[in-house]
């Protein structure tokens, strides 16, 4: 898989892997909507130290599998080093958490692998300070970063978070590496995403990282903020509109599976 | 003219008014290009005293003469309620800047009229407090307001301002009132404006406002940000292809000229 | 009375005038516990249309006549250039609201006036820019300008506003003019008032504005935080300790009217 | 040694250890002045991986051996979990830096400890967050957690951050732990380190975290904010009187060390 060519991305999946059965809808459903991989956390980073943190391995395990069923590489969370040996051999994607963009030892370990990393951006990270936390991973020879804007901390609080659009077509101006957009985080609110997620595409993002829940309702983490499988799917369907007026498409798999747009 | 319809209206032309050979060129060449409205600012409001502080009544003339030659309408900013029986008599919409959004009696003032408004948005503020500020001239029986989102301020100075895409697709979602997006001032950086316009009418934006000059390196104000004619022109033929997208088109003008979409 | 000199300035009272009773108990306990002048809305800014508005010129009468029974001079908001005879012939000092702060044309009356003007700083206004609204009235000729800060809009919601006493520091370095703060609006909270208020004298500020309230809990506006007058008689007795260690003392009535520390 | 108490507590040394005559010379400094702790950073985190990183456990060994030298005990920053078992056997103090606040995996770790910790605020945290940072330590069962304000990121650039001293206040109403003050890295400017100093010792602070460099101008790292000895000396002779108006005092080595003000 190439991201950052001509194919646009789509990442989606629950934000927590909460059980066998709600991951096997999720699967199911973004699968079916054509999503290119499955999200899912298992260790998840919580504000407080009492609220749900995550099935941990045996959560993984489950992610795997769904991925395997429906034919999805996968993308998870790592929050410590401790756990990059298990999440490096079963993640096809490392996902780098905001509240660790700057966790440099971490970086540093990832740099080590050769592995494709998300980078999510820091809640009060300029975009500078965003590129040089890739520098950390890029340094160590791990050429597979890609970048994610998940919103930025601002006065405004209708929203959970800033959606930094200009940060991503700033970003793709500067630098070579591929530029991922997650409308779930950066917003809370889920009827903003679809707008937020065409938006995306038609100022140049390379992909979309989105939050959906086979029944919103009741999960376990952030449920108030992912979409239903069914928005989901009509979400897909809007997409390639706006992608073919900017010279792209959604991603169509076809050689081996491998990310590019390092430098 | 109708705002806030199927037909997306653009707004372009300079931040300000400098001479009549710098109005005929942009405002042919806007024209040309395909804008609906001609912008020109005559009293400008400046962070410092000594900073220019706008041609006055005679740069209003010229920008009146430089519309009509041109078949344009215009629209200039008023700054105090002194300047609004000379403004409304010869601007087709009145611009409310951001440092004056919550300047309560101009607002009054501009809810007496009937006569088009363009409210930017505050830099620091929320987006329940600009609807608050709409509803000021709405409570005054002016049902012609359109709200604008030129960026926000925050901690990020890569570009001039936080462009906040999610606050027009939440403003949308929240009242009828038209949303214009100002990619000029938001970003500062030329290179963003045509990404961050494609984004905008992707996410439901009803229109532009953007600074063009013809010779941006010479601008006695803001000249840094403005696009060039040619970049201009480009953006013009790009839009189509997104709006066409989300089931919009760029406004023909038809029918009498009037601003709809108030509540 | 001198401002900016040593001795430390103590502006009080409720943020509106709401009526003969709640001024004249305001008025007394201000009074008695020390407070050096009498503030009070009668114009008030609201982010609703909908809110109370303030009581306008009969309020002003009552206030000039509780600072007049109290021996308190009076310092009051100015909202528009239109308020300005009225409010200039009645109240002491006339006070800029932070929404106001870049009203251009209000800045520039006030250049016109030689009246004592406090200028807010601006909810998102750098103190570069504050210092250069501030030169708006200066160059005027109008040389009797304070500065007020008041807190600045941030991500974090815990507090009303975000209190920058650095900046208090700053501008003292950089500038010749008073400067007040205003710890009410700064913090929302009563019991922060009082910590707050004993950092501003620590750190070089040159006076207080803060609001006092006879009853917090029946106020028609901002109630929430206002001190009661109880608190306000204790915290003026803890402040001449801080003030000692720094080299200040609170103000002694003793020359002519007359406020100084201007350029 | 007990935080928390009356007795107001001053760690105060060089942003980072550069040499064995730096050091020497810093030491002496602080400690001549009546600082009661030794700081120094051996890792340090840096927003490039290309600026220096710190001498690791070759400068902890210099950190001890200058603590030893001069009676006082030492605080160095911990960034990574492998860095414990050398950092706890070592520094009397671990410091957790801002970047670092929710480095869930560390503050875990941390917990198990039975060694004091001082938490700085992370850049863009609200105060509830930090608080339930602490609680990742505490929940461990190692309630000798210190609070360190050390500014907040806003719009504000005129000086590094914006030191947020409202916190301060608030976060000692509303928990038992002791809360310091970085007015270093707050302000990043050196004039503006004894006025916030005066301002944190009047609000409610226990203490002060004061980056001091012999040669300023030298400094491998953050030099342009570090106070010289001469500025630090005098601070220190300024604490006592507005220690004093609030009812504390620079603490007296006089018990055990030991950290108290845990819940």
């Amino acid at each position: 898989m190439e991201v950052g060519g001509p194919g646009f991305v789509v990442m989606a999946g629950p934000c927590a892997v909460e059980g066998a059965e709600q991951l096997e809808l999720a699967a199911r459903a973004v699968s079916q909507a054509g999503a290119h991989l499955l999200r899912g956390g298992v260790f998840k980073p919580r504000t407080s130290p009492y609220a749900f943190q995550g099935m941990g391995e045996p959560g993984l395990k489950l992610l795997v599998d769904a991925g395997r069923r429906h034919g999805l590489p996968i993308i998870s969370e790592v929050m410590e080093t401790e756990q990059l040996p298990l999440m490096a051999q079963h993640s096809d994607i490392l996902q780098v958490g905001a509240r660790n963009m700057q966790n440099f030892g971490l970086l540093r370990a990832l740099g080590r692998l050769r592995k494709p990393v998300l980078l999510k951006r820091g809640l009060s990270a300029t975009v500078q300070e965003w590129l040089n936390a890739a520098e950390y991973i890029l340094a160590g020879g791990n050429e597979q970063v890609l970048l994610c804007e998940r919103g930025i901390r601002t006065f405004e609080t209708s929203m959970r978070n800033t959606l930094d659009l200009a940060a991503v077509a700033w970003a793709k101006e500067r630098t070579h590496l591929p530029v991922i957009v997650d409308p779930s985080h950066a917003t809370g609110i889920p009827s903003l995403i679809t707008p937020m997620s065409l938006a995306a595409a038609a100022c140049g993002a390379d992909g979309l990282l989105i939050e959906v829940h086979p029944r919103p309702e009741q999960a376990l983490c952030d449920g108030q903020q992912a979409m239903s499988p069914g928005d989901f799917a009509t979400l897909m369907q809007r997409l390639p509109g706006v992608l073919a007026a900017v010279d792209r498409h959604l991603y169509t798999p076809a050689g081996p599976a491998q990310i590019a747009g390092a430098r």
